[in-house]
């Protein structure tokens, strides 16, 4: 079988954090790793009764094969939210239904990428568009990140000395509001900036925004896809974290020509995507349900990343940095070089904390001395009781230098 | 945009039979076309009741995301049905749970394919398999099919002369129970003697069986994976034929090694398959509400087929021929070799008949005599006077030679 395996498979392998991920649900630990949405605010009765209505009164089609670009009203309803929530001059026809972000930024390699193409990520970037663009074989060029998003200095300095050697990177891929990893949104000026890069160097702007709609502090900032005049940017949204991730469902937003070789794509990636799944999606905005639901994740999550502040603030060592998001899932740390975060997290896992390692989100393979924190999944309880417990595991490690300790001499917190 | 595209999505094309189907979507016209299992069929009911439990009961995980393999019980139970009525000796871990087989036709190409790369399909074959393997670039070997499906002679004379090239294919692809466009069934010693063959060049076998639980006549042919002790046959199974299609829900079948480069490649791709629509599949099955569904779509599909095979004996002229299939969907028509049925879909749609024009299912461009009738979608009388119809046309076809005779002068009936 190996002899038969393509470049692609190859290279394959488990994702580190999906390992990770396994240590942290065993029951005992306090887990700030993951990035789900908490089911304790799934809308259980509203779903139930629109998938009733859905199958009873719609089955016909709702229990059909449906077309590639999605459901029509669906399209409609999203592309209608953009206009008037996001400010963004769309209609259906830029709106591409997908069975989640992650198969949108599938179709993106499908439809740019051939092996050996350069393209730009931030340093760090969102694990989930990494792994996807390194099995379709891209070339990496990393931009730096600050408590800003991506430095459009540092952008433009990379693309001058790329082009330079005549290299043209086919896109740049963002998540400028509430960034995975980082929790770090793009002010509107440095939006503006690095569109006019785009422009410059003729190339594509891809935002990931699956988080903006939650947002605990501060006015919001208008999309990029929004100031896009020219139909360069690709814009990527979703229900995962504002309705229910088990639907499977986002939206890929971009001018109709791209939409169409998306769909063409997709066609060939699952024919269409789920029509009950759709329908119930669409039901749940056609019935009122999805703002007051928003607000609803909002109050919950707001106190969660108040504590979770709180709890940073009070126990973590003052060497340890971390960002305040104003909205999201996460928070991000940066411990002294020393620390190697990699290997704290076996102590971490023994004192029954758990966390997401940093390293996996540098695709030059840097960032061993930082983490990320998620706050929407813990309890109220687990956020204070785990902080404490993760601020002394952070101490330990400062004290001792981990990297360098034999593993029975190192001192753990109870 | 057009010079940051992919080689790949500079090739696409939208699939002639996806424009074709549009125009037999109109209400006027009796449509042959398409491939949709009959939605008087879907049990609504029972899927109604069963959503809102598994919403109810278990919406902290049906509504959350899931593993990528797919959820363990509906695993579980699928490898147990493939144990009991398929005879395969598999388990949980060979289960790999798809967004519809189509998903598992673009993870093979991913785990498989590396551009240029040669692999085997029958001349016809299967469009949406043909057009995945196109986009991802592989280099087609075309095998004769006739009223056994793919021919071994043939098969090994394409392979003498690819290896005496230095061409190793990958793989073959067929569908070999009631395959689709032919809806001939390949009896077991030929799927013995592709095995062998398979084993001879050291390739792998995929063999994509939707339809095989809907035999309507005749005793049940052993899948080529139940004859499989290599690890070198990949299956395709899927609920849409036997459930529905709109819950997008399939399995690949293969060795454990071969499940977890598809498990990583599915990662890259969609993260997991709806929890929600699994967990709707898994109870539809526990309830055992399955196999009596099976039952009905069966004694509804044996009529209509009875219906289609008397129809085409009494309208088709003797000129053009026809398969005789005991399951599935699909009818094949070859006609002699003047008729032009790409030509003659425009006379057919005046004369409000519509079925799908051979040519899209063969890679190699030929096949433009036959055509694909399904019998599964429309009514009877629909059946019954769609055929008297399309025995006109076809009648006015070889009278008139369509394609060498102006438009206007062509006598259509009424």
């Amino acid at each position: 079988m190996e002899s038969l395996l393509s470049v692609r498979a190859k290279t394959m392998k488990a994702s580190e954090i999906r390992e990770l991920l396994k240590l942290t649900q065993r029951k005992d630990i306090i887990s700030f790793a993951g990035g789900l949405p908490n089911p304790q605010l799934f809308p259980k009765e509203q779903m139930a009764e629109i998938a009733k209505d859905v199958i009873m009164d719609q089955g016909d089609h709702s229990l059909q094969y449906g077309t590639t670009e999605g459901y029509s009203k669906f399209r409609e309803a999203i592309a209608e939210r953009l206009q008037k929530n996001f400010g963004m001059d769309v209609n259906s026809h830029n709106v591409q239904i997908t069975s989640g972000s992650q198969q949108g930024l599938d179709l993106l390699t499908k439809v740019f990428v051939n092996r050996g193409d350069p393209i730009i990520v931030g340093n760090p970037t969102y694990l989930g568009a990494a792994n996807v663009f390194a099995a379709a074989g891209v070339k990496f060029e990393t931009v730096q990140v600050d408590g800003e998003g991506m430095n459009p200095d540092d952008l433009e300095e990379k693309l001058r000395v790329m082009t330079h050697h005549g290299e043209n990177p086919k896109f740049m891929y963002l998540v400028p509001t509430f960034d995975n990893p980082t929790g770090v949104t793009m002010p509107t000026n440095r939006r503006k900036k690095i569109l006019d890069i785009a422009h410059e160097y003729d190339m594509l702007v891809v935002e990931d925004d699956p988080y903006s709609e939650l947002r605990y502090e501060g006015d919001p900032v208008k999309s990029i896809k929004s100031m896009d005049k020219e139909g360069r940017v690709i814009y990527f949204g979703t229900i995962s974290k504002i309705m229910t991730p088990g639907l499977r469902l986002a939206w890929t937003v971009a001018s109709e020509p791209i939409i169409e070789k998306f769909t063409y794509a997709k066609q060939n990636s699952d024919l269409c995507t789920s029509a009950l799944n759709q329908r119930i999606a669409f039901e749940f905005m056609d019935r009122g349900y999805l703002e007051p639901h928003i607000q609803k994740i909002i109050d919950m999550y707001k106190r969660k990343r108040t504590l979770f502040l709180k709890g940073m603030d009070e126990h973590f060592p003052e060497e340890v940095k971390y960002t305040r998001p104003d909205g999201g899932l996460f928070s991000w740390a940066i411990c002294p070089p020393e620390v190697d975060t990699t290997e704290m997290f076996k102590y971490a896992i023994r004192a029954k904390v758990a966390y997401v390692t940093g390293k996996p989100f540098h695709v030059d393979g840097s960032g061993n001395n930082t983490l990320r924190l998620n706050f929407s999944m813990p309890s109220d309880e687990q956020i204070e009781s785990g902080l404490e417990t993760l601020g002394q595991v952070l101490r330990d490690a400062l004290a001792h230098s981990i990297k360098d300790t034999e593993e029975g001499d190192f001192m753990m917190a109870p």
